[in-house]
């Protein structure tokens, strides 16, 4: 899995960051993109990428503000006329069925593509299937806020094909059953048992992101144990106080999270146009003399989940 | 007055051409800019120009396709955030205050200032003041859509100082009463009409907006006499038969319009990104070859009315 980072400033867009937007790449898992939120312009952001607007199977919106969803129409729009014709699943908050209806219907956009709205209204599980679970948890922001937990369960080791050499087994079937840890006897009357040449479970890897929110305890029960943890970081860290009058996180809260729930890496967004060169490597700083794996993201940064 | 071109594309944005959106910059007319469509990402190009978007006080929307509209909720909600406090009035079709109201409503967006919503129906006068008129007209395409014809009015001729300097006028108000056409005596007896030394007046300045549409008479009336003509040239000379399948024109078409009502400029826009290099300056030059003094825009051209 990859991240790459389309839209990374808060609010209103600006020279050097659009509004939110955060590409998952699961090509090699899954052949898909999963957006998280999508500010107005992510279309075009998407322009200057690898990304095929087809290949985007779910959206996940973590609430209603404009910064976060002004995107959609445009990108859905596009979509279809990209040659998309898999359905989508938009996860979000109640009304975004209402706004993107709304748009569509104004506008008289037929989709060659069915949507599917799954509207958030609890802390849940929301999505699984079998490599994948998404949960969704209630944040703390003006407006109904959802954070989202991305798991890729653990995998079954590979076959050690390498030991098996010895053995000098034919092409065929045989490494297939050996790999589904059946037991099989060779022409010799050799004896192997696949559970015997199976390398250790990969264990599962996750991403979260908590997106505008202040500090609430349901953002450790989502980021527990994260390979990549995605966090706002609206102001500095002597700016507490004005966070939580407007519903937003410090670079330190996000390093304090990081910390206390066994991130193995943090990657800080939606960052206020104030914070720009040296005083964006500050708010950087901040939060990584109290969880050093930090970085401040910028527009089109791409990061392999795990990163060091 | 000044037109700035923030959007020349069809249908999708892409790397060298924004979806549609133009700006009427009327800073020394009215300290006003209108805008004519406001596709998505509209608010993105005018940070990279001067224009501020608390200046804003008209848009005037031909249709609503998203390629034309979805730029107007993040714009509206921008224009708020940066001091924005007069009301906006907005015209468009039947629609148009669906669209941003469900926008604003979903995202729980409080504006500091009005909208006022002026939904177009028919053909007729829909703006008067003491200086300026506008126009909207019913073009023919795919959904209902409106050309728009700007008048301002014409203006009583300048005082002409020059020829007044003989009679060694004091400073003071009568230069002001002769301006005004007044009779005004002076110490001397020696008797002055104003009318007399008041220079030609200033005939009418017209800009018509003729965007999407296939031709249809009602474009002639918009664009009688007018010193701009901005029209769509979605397909080339060639591709007549596509145009009218899709309720579009060609570069000739629009050069036609301009050469048959007396129009001194030609602005082509909207163009599709199939045309770039030597095959947008071919489009140029099918409709120069029918009214020479036609220029293919691009994304931040910027002419002054009128242009030669």
């Amino acid at each position: 899995m990859e991240l790459e980072f389309l839209g990374t400033g808060a609010g209103v867009p600006s020279k050097s960051r659009n509004v939110s937007s955060i590409a998952l790449k699961m090509l090699d898992e899954r052949n898909e993109v999963w957006l998280f939120d999508v500010g107005e312009a992510t279309q075009h952001q998407i322009l200057k990428t690898n990304i095929r607007p087809r290949k985007i199977t779910k959206i996940f919106i973590s609430h209603l503000h404009g910064d976060h969803i002004f995107g959609l129409p445009g990108l859905l729009s596009t979509r279809a006329n990209q040659g998309g014709e898999s359905t989508v699943e938009i996860y979000g908050p109640k009304g975004i069925e209402d706004f993107v209806e709304t748009s569509l219907r104004v506008t008289g956009s037929k989709l060659n593509y069915s949507i599917e709205y799954i509207e958030l209204n609890e802390t849940t599980k929301i999505f699984e299937d079998k490599t994948y679970e998404v949960y969704a948890g209630k944040l703390n922001h003006r407006i109904e806020c959802f954070g989202f937990r991305v798991v890729e369960k653990p995998r079954v080791g590979e076959l050690l094909v390498d030991e098996l050499k010895q053995y000098n087994i034919p092409n065929g079937p045989i490494f297939g059953q050996l790999k589904a840890g059946k037991t099989i006897t060779l022409d010799d009357g050799t004896v192997i048992d696949g559970n015997d040449f199976i390398g250790p479970e990969k264990p599962a890897t996750i991403v979260t992101f908590i997106l505008d929110t202040k500090y609430t305890r349901e953002i450790d029960v989502l980021a527990k144990d994260a390979d990549v943890l995605v966090h706002e970081s609206t102001f500095s860290s002597t700016e507490k106080r004005m966070a939580v009058n407007y519903f937003h996180s410090t670079s330190t809260q996000a390093a304090e999270v990081a910390r206390s729930n066994n991130v193995k890496g943090l990657l800080l967004t939606h960052i206020s146009s104030r914070f720009i060169g040296k005083s964006a490597k500050q708010l950087e700083n901040e939060a990584k003399s109290i969880f050093p794996n930090t970085h401040l993201v910028r527009d089109f940064d791409i990061y392999t989940i795990p990163f060091n």
